[in-house]
């Protein structure tokens, strides 16, 4: 089953938005078994986006559109859709009134603009958004192809896609074959270091390996393609497990898990609290574990002491002890972790500490990061020489630190 | 001047590789005049991109590609434009010897699948890569069209593009029309409320107006096309003019603006300093701020009182004030702002407190938020009714309180 996605959106053609469902709705229809053969970015200009409407319909199965169902007047998918297929704009009324709901709750009334939203071409099935005003649809046109229209906003494209468009096409009948694969998440190490520790495994086609280096972590991805799920499963798993043995300690995540999340629900089980004191990193641990909702109940809060000053006006961190060892050092770490876990009467107390340039300081290399998290049984402290610059030292000190959590987390 | 991508790569239709590169040209040729209207992404399949390329120099002056320059059987870029413009492909003597050089300076001997990459349509300019062994090529056709060719690693693209195509495009006449475009990018207010303060100047399409939503931030982008780039600023300058004096209380950046690079800016150049103390937005604030190399002149820290316990313990902050008011308050976000302007020794004190959801608390609506400043000359509040969820709520309240000390220091 051959499928296509036509994204719109003049800001995708000016660069002004990166194209984040390229990736989210390749990865989740290749592991459907659904062959992605092309994408298309359109502006938001009908004539052009009729066109590539067109040619979508003559080669492919599954057409995927995404954006331009807005309140305004430059979107224009629905109605391009319904005119290429020669269907009628109608109003679908369980779409006004929760358009309108969505408004009441938030204490406002709906804008006539809004209305729009609520029309779709006859006969598409109609698609909830649970988060926002734009539902999508699903229009299987004469020809028994399937056209799936999906809203821009990312949030709003993956609750749609997850409540009802995974279970339609997983409902599909599937033909071809089936890529499975597996990504683990490392910090802490360069890629050519991660290509070494794994030379002897790599060189094959049916399972692969592959290299991607993003700031402040290596993704290593095992894939195999098969006939079936399982039998590309089958190929991936003894590969990844010997993977997974060699890299374990640079492992932070593995596939799609948010380390923030891990981290929290471990917290959330073990009932256990957490506090940060960050120099480096400034804010950047805090306001990942502050992504999760819910995080209020074990985030106490914490401390960004980029200046030394804030360190010992704050933290109460002995000014002889900065002299004598500098702000980055273990000495530093120790103290900022196990400070801002008293100050805040917190059961962990987690501190980043290091050099992120791209001037280096006391003398230190760039690069350069402790991290120490302070316990009830005690207080651990890890040296890192992180790869990158500014942005990737930060990034990795990021899931350093979190993985430290999380390793001592799962071995309580 | 038209111009298309053809992104090539089976890893970006899996969904296994972010397409950054989108994004990177379609910034740099907008910021050129260039006006892109089209990206397809082909896998690794002969028919297929012969396909696209044949559409793509019927209706485009140029064409940027990308990918597909690697060693192995199934890089065919080159190969595919060579075929359909009907030109043999002929050894580049100096490429094989720079990618001999390349394998030479790390100890290696060239494999023999390397030689592929000396290879060019003949009559290209070949355009040499100084971070790998793929060099790029620029092809003008016999009808005038500009066919250039680029790696897939971002890096290498990206050294290629700013070493050789950049000059190179910039040295083009201009033919045809040219796009010129200001982006604002506001906060606090929600997409159709924006519209509505702008629905007498919208409807026209040259110059014509366009919204973006995404998290925390709403983009106004007034565009305009004619013959020259001077005749399309004509265009976009008074109605830029006009939006922007209507919605002036909402904008926090223009175009290409970073908000915490003019923030740093204006805070070195006044020889002033800032400490922050945040709630709902848990670090964010202050990891924006140091995203900017040189930031320890002006930040001092900050903390992050998620908790009510970190505000009454590290801040000082009244517990019968607390009791009274609420977390989230106009009188809450001024202490903190006070607070941790006096803890740090800080010129500003700015605070950050709201309900960033998905729960209500303290009986209060999600989407609230509390802006303060404390300054010399005293501390100023506003408070908002964020639009959106939990990300987007605290993305706002970054946005907004960075803008809220750019105004301040522009004021002053």
């Amino acid at each position: 089953m051959k499928a296509e996605m036509i994204f719109t959106g003049t800001e995708l053609l000016l660069g002004q938005t990166l194209n984040t469902h390229a990736q989210y709705l390749g990865r989740n229809l290749s592991n459907l078994g659904i062959d992605v053969t092309l994408h298309t970015t359109v502006g938001d200009d009908w004539d052009r986006m009729a066109l590539i409407f067109r040619q979508a319909l003559e080669r492919s199965d599954i057409i995927i559109t995404t954006g331009g169902l807005g309140p305004t007047s430059d979107d224009l998918t629905k109605e391009t859709v319904a005119e290429v297929l020669g269907l009628p704009m109608v109003l679908h009324e369980e779409s006004l009134a929760s358009i309108k709901q969505y408004f009441l709750v938030r204490n406002n009334k709906m804008p006539d603009s809004n209305i729009k939203q609520a029309y779709f071409p006859r006969g598409a099935e109609v698609l909830p958004n649970p988060c926002g005003t734009a539902p999508g649809a699903i229009i299987k046109t004469e020809n028994n192809k399937i056209v799936i229209i999906l809203p821009g906003p990312p949030w709003e494209l993956e609750a749609i896609y997850e409540n009802s468009v995974a279970p339609y096409l997983a409902s599909l009948p599937v033909r071809g074959d089936v890529t499975r694969f597996t990504i683990f998440k490392l910090t802490g190490i360069r890629e050519d270091n991660v290509q070494d520790l794994l030379s002897d495994l790599d060189g094959v086609s049916n399972p692969e390996i592959a290299y991607i280096a993003r700031p402040g972590e290596v993704h290593v991805r095992v894939s195999a393609h098969a006939k079936t799920s399982a039998e590309a499963d089958k190929l991936v798993k003894p590969l990844a497990e010997e993977i997974k043995k060699r890299l374990s300690p640079y492992i932070f995540a593995t596939d799609d898990e948010k380390i923030e999340l891990v981290v929290g629900d471990l917290l959330k089980k073990k009932g256990m609290t957490i506090a940060v004191a960050e120099s480096c990193t400034a804010g950047l641990v805090e306001s990942r574990l502050c992504d999760i909702a819910g995080c209020s109940n074990y985030l106490k809060g914490g401390v960004v002491c980029y200046s030394r000053m804030a360190k010992e006006k704050i933290l109460g961190i002995d000014h002889q002890g900065l002299e004598k060892y500098g702000a980055v050092s273990e000495w530093a770490a120790v103290a900022m972790a196990e400070s801002v876990r008293k100050l805040l009467d917190a059961d962990l107390g987690l501190a980043v500490t290091g050099v992120a340039g791209p001037a280096s300081s006391e003398n230190k290399p760039i690069g350069l990061v402790y991290i120490a998290l302070a316990t009830p049984e005690g207080t651990q402290c890890r040296k890192y020489k992180m790869p990158g610059r500014r942005t990737a030292i930060r990034q990795g000190g990021v899931n350093a630190s979190l993985k430290m959590v999380r390793h001592y987390l799962q071995g309580k």
